[in-house]
């Protein structure tokens, strides 16, 4: 495994590892504001080899502060990728036999366009300048890698959480390029309290005066502080009460009594605080503006007069929808609604709630029956086409 | 109604209507820390008369961001009460009945002592030499207030949140001073997912560099960037997602369509900025730190050895216990293990988890069956002592 090595700055400089394309500089990337970016740059992982059909590609779609390492370790954290538990040889997204892409989403700042990158125009970093992205423009982006890479159709396109809702957007606009769909505790919308948790750090990022107005790169300053807070809060909403509770309680952090002060008295204080301190390492401040502000923006069926089921008219796809039960971000109620919508168009799509405590990171962890369930509808689908 | 009419400032120069009471010059407040207050004052609101045999006192606890001003216009915010709808002449604590009390708790900021509070030893402000206090600290300052008022008993202790904690903690310790307690979507301790919420909080105001390590009265400055976010983290978890739903959706502020930038789009996010900004005016950050620590910090069962029935063990106080059925900061479990310890003394305890989807903050909002259940407990706990 490889080690820990590289710092954002370096990212920045392009030192990365894995594949970066440059794209969209005949044709510029169109995007959901009326703005459009040329050129603009996707860096991408793949695992496998792509069959002579060219009909094995699995698209793998991460989430908010996720990023292109979903088997490879993770140049910045050292740290296994992301789905190593499911991408890999062997295993349920087995790349002996399946092209495995994964792509830094648009907005990110592990090598694709976003905030962080340098701005055409002026030679600077984009900051603030950059277009609000919509998760939209994401799967645009993505959709231009496969037309570079020679994919015609996806065998899959799978992800939780944001990846969830870009496999959504993917397979309403899209739904000649892909065979299967997969969204993982996802939603057709954000909440108005997803919107209020996201506000919240924003805010937290915004009110650091080393965010410098967005302007911190080009200042040589960094948001540190407001970005940890706005990593703890979101940390939060990504487990559950009972996950917290079994995990720490009100356990105390290497001492035997209160301490009567502010220090990390308890586990989860401390937990947290490790969360928000690791993360700024790895994370553009930027690009949580804008990441966020794209999840907020989305809402599938605003484009089809708020009637979800019409995003999905006559669609040919073979969906896997999943939920976890202690998930409260995105709550098994929003797979429903993408189920109902489904069903009112009579799509080919089964449903799992699936029983956990572990909240909404469920998708990331060890769930034997999230592993059981995507394993069956991948063997499944893949007899279908005859893949072997 | 009174209007807005005073400042944070005002109040720290004395310049506050109702009472202010020095006490524990001659004996100091002695504190679970091992410190002590001496002098300490105590800021307090009267309604009605005593009686002549001093019998019909009724204690209000408030919340964390509360005030004595329960039924009486704030000065600060020119707001009404906070338990107006509960509070007053021919209302459920009828204040021509009962002699109502609510004091400012200790740590708080609207002239109790509190980290805000000249340090009689330097002549300046506490900040962070302010000792860390606890529920129980509270608790002994309302005692001490009650004995100056000379009142022996209490005939009811009622509140809400971190008032309820406030009343359990006062039923346990001082049974033979109250005889009934009506802690209302409270919680015997605190819970992992809640210290981790006001960690995130308290963590928002310490990166404020205006916080100037807790020293900002003393450098004129103010963290309020940081205190504000604390608030609106804070307040999502004050309602429910359906409230929220309810009453934002992903309805726009004020525009038609969004405007692919970072401005407050959404009605929940103007709510959630105006809840932040507002409550700067109204609060000092510091108390806000030793508030939310004395919350963390409380935990009835811990001096029981983790028995949480020892701490009521042989009680002959009647309580009402209420939780509100979309509360998820204090969910009804939380008022269900009060009542199981209550069972297992057999104590005299009635229990009712009211149905509504208005979250925490439904204490203070107007609740019929909450209302109907709190008159229920009063006249009949009032009979009971043959109060007419």
């Amino acid at each position: 495994m490889a080690t820990k090595s590289l710092s954002l700055l370096q990212v920045a400089n392009g030192d990365l590892p894995g594949h970066t394309v440059e794209l969209g500089r005949d044709e510029p990337l169109l995007l959901d504001s009326g703005k459009s970016l040329s050129p603009f740059s996707v860096a991408y992982e793949t695992h496998g080899a792509l069959n002579a059909e060219r009909t094995n590609a699995v698209l793998i779609c991460h989430a908010l502060t996720g990023d292109q390492y979903v088997a490879n370790p993770n140049p910045l954290t050292g740290k296994p990728g992301w789905w190593d538990l499911v991408v890999g040889p062997e295993k349920i997204i087995d790349t002996n036999r399946f092209f495995v892409i994964c792509a830094n989403i648009l907005g990110g700042c592990l090598g694709s366009t976003g905030p962080a990158s340098t701005n055409p125009a002026t030679g600077k970093p984009w900051g603030l300048d950059f277009p609000v992205i919509t998760i939209s423009d994401m799967v645009r982006a993505q959709m231009r890698l496969l037309d570079h890479l020679g994919i015609e159709k996806l065998f899959l396109a799978i992800g939780g959480s944001m990846g969830g809702m870009q496999v959504l957007d993917l397979a309403s606009h899209y739904s000649d390029r892909v065979f299967a769909a997969a969204p993982i505790a996802a939603a057709p919308r954000h909440s108005a309290q997803n919107i209020a948790f996201h506000e919240v750090g924003r805010q937290a990022i915004m009110a650091d005066p080393d965010w410098c107005h967005g302007n911190y790169l080009a200042e040589g300053k960094r948001p540190t502080r407001g970005l940890a807070v706005a990593r703890m809060e979101a940390h939060i909403t990504y487990l559950s009460e009972t996950a917290l509770h079994r995990k720490f309680g009100r356990r105390l952090q290497g001492r035997d009594a209160l301490t009567f002060g502010f220090d990390a008295d308890f586990q989860v204080e401390s937990y947290l605080r490790h969360q928000g301190s690791t993360f700024v390492d790895r994370f553009d401040p930027n690009s949580y503006l804008y990441i966020t502000r794209a999840m907020d923006y989305f809402d599938l069926s605003a484009e089809h007069d708020g009637v979800l089921a019409n995003a999905f008219a006559g669609t040919d796809v073979r969906f896997c929808v999943m939920s976890f039960s202690s998930d409260w971000l995105y709550p098994t109620a929003e797979s429903r609604t993408i189920v109902h919508a489904l069903n009112a168009v009579a799509a080919n799509v089964s449903f799992i709630e699936i029983e956990t405590d572990k909240g909404h990171d469920a998708f990331l962890l060890d769930e034997p029956e999230m592993h059981r369930t995507l394993a069956g509808f991948i063997d499944g689908c893949a007899r279908q086409i005859g893949l072997d």
